[in-house]
């Protein structure tokens, strides 16, 4: 075994440089060195740092120049009753974050779903999206290069799907801007979030373009996949799963336990997240959805940097009068570009694969996707529940004070 | 010392509630009690989540429920070289991420920078907001509140003011949308992301409306705050820091080291990051700042779910040409919106602190705000070096083939 | 007086350009000597276009090559009874348009506003903007020029109204991206639409702005403006009168003239106006403002290409319970970035200036500013008169029958 | 024949209501009443709004309580040459409009075009759209209408084609949220703009959805169709039209013609209608397109008020170097959302249909389609000379100073 001042000196000798350590001891060693270093030149302790649960190897496809693991505080909120297309009954929902009160929060709302029968959930659209951005002389050539396209969907498919053993090219659509154009390629990738399935398969789709159009592929993404913006094409369209979980809770369970009405949520929520949202200049008409997927996507190894459009969604919360004179309250979240996946990324790592575990969720489903589809529902219904308990809590003006209880 | 058996067996007996645990057992015996309850009820092992770094008590103001905590891999890139209004010199930057590449990709990026003599950068605004909403009979009772608002500045930051010893209000702004009535303030937080804090001042300040003008309370985020949604106007008006990073980068550098030129770096810019993000309909006229926002979040113990509004970025690449007819890529990043904190929320945890520590920022700066400043600064030159390496990369086509060879 | 067809020959050999014509004849026969050419040319009769009620030099500040005029159809609907900041009392409004049922529809809501005992309206925000683009050496210089614009207010009011006898420079705002820096003067233009006056005063500002700053003009506009764009920036900010009219209308009323109920009206609204608007990623969340904005416009002399931004509205409509159990219907139209004057461009060529001497709202205010106030006051209460039949029509599902009825 | 004196009396008697006036006269009769009490009413008098020049009964279908008309100012650019799908060789294009300058600066930039050989254009999507809300129990019953609707797209086209003889059922886009669904139906429309055409299609084919599945119909229009708001729906995926023109311009041409250069241009256009509508939070990255787009859609009858979405459009210029070492500049502007019509509308007006004359698209075209085709790439090329000639200007800083020449 490698001792780690060896590796840190041969580093400061500029014979190996920071990133090269792996090929010269294993990975927990190199992680090793790369702290003394670290500590060294910043006069730092990075023993929390170091101190993680996991063999360094096992990460290597997720980071270079480990040097350790960032930990954050992984509690769990449930059980989240779901009726779904894929998830059915009670799961646990372990969420990771470092925002105090959320899962109290979504715990409140979720005991309130609990008792109002749970919620109904459903994966309405699927598709992994790629776009890349081609060259051409000019509209005329764009014209062209749409029309062999929109003509040639199964060369393309078969292109595509060479390369992948699970993706399926389900549609191309292209979009014309003067001399550039975009092919918007989606995917069904399963169980997998997909995206580097559809950047490689749509890599030999454009090898098929190039070839037989007037087109120059410049860059494999053109920003109309969107990955990682907040863009209104995935709002609209849609990206990975497009999802909404809702539930009717009677207003007796919320003047019980959320302190209001019916009527009292579904004024903060038309207020606050539909025309507050409006004059905003929103894609986001919720309250916090962020919080939940943010949470339950680093708990479960999704991609933290897709929090941005994945946390797309629109709140509904109306009171519904009864016939007997009773008034329930209808509640809803549809996240319309919920990129998830159960293998792949980083759901192979230690702690992440525990709480897909938790879920029943790990690795591939049966039918594949269906693992996939049940999280997207699962974490709609925990951002249900989060949004239930944040209206319920404006409505009775509880936020600041909550905060305040807390201590922060 | 409490046995976590005995706590298992009072919640099964319906005696204990699992949010309760932390009243009758220290918190890493709660923690390790949950486990227990959920492997069983799961039929899993949580080793890896129990098997965290710090104890557990030190994470009660960012968790509830708590059962152990997910572990990121952490990395480290660097030297990242940046002249700002408040950091200057070498910073090493540790980022977290389950992103394969990312690391190698934003160190790419910062050795080129380093080569070029370093990154500019700049916090140009500086304000966390919260925006209530109220209610009001109709337009004639907004328009008075509005104009009370108007005249009142000094009472409303009296009010505000009276919560904090650090924060002060900066400004509120009024929007009318029939007969709700917003009110955005914002603060200077210093050091401190400031949301609570914002929200605890205006909470305060709220009361001084309701008493004075016609206007009552409806919620006190009515969603023009903009706090992780993706909103333009946050975009457009910021919120927590506005910050630029840019740098000039010879022509020769981008040819040797980026195996491209400054002229197809700009197109591939224009055509993807500005052409393609505007057909998209996007907030985001990026290719990934998001990704090393994520990263560095997560690493220093921001607000994960911020990442939705902070990520909101503007690249801007342009070929420009010298007088000795030689060719340099001017780079720059704007993040509108980039919340971040060296005090409170989640940067006291273990790692998370540490993480600060690497970068010489824990703590309240001197003078206050500065090191909240300088992290903005650092993370904004981190997200240059991002989008310089894959811009560059894409410009060379190699996206895909990174990727494969990755063996994702 | 010249022979017309002296011109056409002159033209056709050559001597003389098509927008010449005016240096050699009158107008009229200049715009008759175009009509003949362009008849030949193209074989066409021009009698309708020729066939104008103005003398041709009359709209000499309006157009170039004139051949006559485009006649619009134009009724009346009223009277509007508004109680604004600058309008009371009854107003007739004209409005010109090619859309059949609109001025039936619009007068049917104004029907139930009078009934209900009239609108309240309030212009809550007043500023014409103009937002020049500057060129600097990247953020460093842009921080520099940011600090001192924001340090010298006075002297860039001072250049800025040196320019004009009625404008005010109410306020200049900074936005950095990268090495542009945008300066959005927002403007006080009384009576006058004002987007020349702004131009002209800010080209004088930006004189000051080169001086003193190491900031280069690129271009006078920089689209922060922003003009004639669906900008997010004027939905949120503002740009020319933010406007709002509401009315309160009893459940009776609603129920007889529009054979609704108030709930259904707000339930359509929400799912059409809030949400469906969300999910299409609009600035606009309403139902046809734009169709009265445009028809008033036309009718009044505005500039139609601003019905873009000026139609940027959002609807709300509730119902509220009374005490004694019956239900009301709050309306509300906010419209953001209404440009409009009653000096200056189109407001003095004859049918126009007819059409606001209607109004009675033709020419300068007293005070000055409160002539073009009130004319966006009626319009608003237009707007809402159109959106309350349209959604009253919806909520009765007529709007295809209405259509067909009218053998369309 | 009616004498108007004897309407007035009858009006001012309550005996006849004022839009019952052409039930018992002539229509140019009741006009004239109308204008007789108007001006007594408001001691007006509206000369030149009685002096239009056609059978007011010719107006019947656009207008209600008529009046008379307005006058708007028409001249004619061009010619405008075009090599389009559609259009082909030289078209003479009237515009009407208010904003001096105007047509001399498209006509500067047609001057710029014609040199250069002409401008290329193409229609490349073309769908006019309705998208009506439908209201459900909740997801379950959304994710089953949506299936219902995937796998019936023939019953539904059925149903929509059996109410018009031109019109083709396109595509149905299903869009869930919560408990509403939005289907977005698009036809091919041939000549007509098609929005009523569609309109009632639409509502036969709700029948079917009501009677088929559990969803019940809100509301005909549902705001993502999206009509006469800015969305970015329709900015996205088209609405009527999605059309590009382009052209390549000698560097030579931009010197003699445009006193600028090519990289001058591509620098005004990446600074303003890039990145300054980026920071804008825009739907419209361009110059001023909506002024061509307005003023065309004023002299030929289109519907003012989707000047609002019509005006979308991406404006790009770029400074493209040819071998021999020369520069010419790229211009192209894509309208994404251009609804226009050569039959039905407003282009049955004298004055609108002489337009069309002069442009040669009167009525329908051969092929059914080909008319409106041609009349969406003419506006395009207008509209990049627009974009051309004020970039030019701008970058040659001459906006300012353009309008104080025409003394305004």
């Amino acid at each position: 075994m490698t001792d780690p001042e060896d590796l840190v000196e041969r580093v400061r000798d500029g014979e190996l440089r920071l990133h090269e350590l792996e090929d010269h001891a294993d990975h927990d060693t190199a992680a090793e060195a790369r702290r003394l270093l670290l500590e060294r030149e910043t006069e730092t302790e990075l023993e929390a740092i170091g101190d993680y649960a996991f063999p360094a190897e096992a990460a290597e496809p997720n980071i270079e120049n480990m040097i350790g693991a960032a930990q954050v505080p992984m509690g769990v909120v449930g059980p989240v009753p779901v009726s779904g297309g894929a998830a059915t009954g009670d799961h646990y929902l372990p969420l990771a974050t470092t925002e105090g009160a959320l899962l109290a929060s979504v715990n409140r709302g979720l005991g309130v779903i609990r008792s109002a029968g749970g919620a109904d959930a459903r994966v309405t659209k699927n598709g992994m999206t790629r776009a890349p951005v081609f060259r051409v002389a000019g509209v005329a050539e764009a014209a062209e290069t749409v029309e062999w396209v929109n003509e040639n969907g199964d060369a393309l498919a078969e292109a595509a799907e060479s390369t992948t053993s699970h993706g399926e090219l389900i549609d191309v659509e292209p979009y014309v801007v003067g001399d550039s154009v975009y092919l918007r390629f989606a995917y069904d990738t399963k169980d997998a979030m997909g995206m580097n399935m559809a950047t490689i398969a749509t890599g030999e789709a454009c090898e098929i373009v190039e070839a037989e159009t007037p087109a120059d592929l410049v860059a494999l993404s053109g920003n109309l996949c969107s990955d990682k913006k907040p863009a209104a094409i995935n709002a609209v369209e849609g990206r990975g799963r497009s999802v909404t979980a809702d539930a009717v809770i009677p207003g007796e369970l919320v003047e019980e336990r959320l302190h209001t009405t019916p009527e009292a949520i579904a004024e903060a929520n038309t207020r606050k997240n539909l025309t507050g949202s409006a004059k905003a200049g929103s894609l986001g008409f919720n309250a916090h959805a962020a919080n939940v997927v943010a949470a339950a996507f680093l708990a479960t190894g999704q991609d933290e940097a897709q929090v941005v459009e994945a946390a797309n969604a629109i709140t509904t919360m109306d009171a519904r009068e009864n016939e007997d004179g009773t008034t329930d309250l209808y509640a809803s979240v549809s996240l319309a570009s919920l990129e998830v996946g159960t293998v792949g990324g980083g759901t192979k790592l230690p702690t992440q694969a525990e709480a897909l575990e938790v879920l029943g969720l790990r690795g591939g489903g049966d039918p594949p996707g269906s693992n996939a589809d049940a999280l997207a529902e699962i974490i709609a219904v925990g951002a249900l529940a989060g949004e239930l308990s944040l209206l319920g809590a404006l409505s009775s003006r509880h936020l600041a004070s909550a905060h305040e209880d807390l201590g922060r």
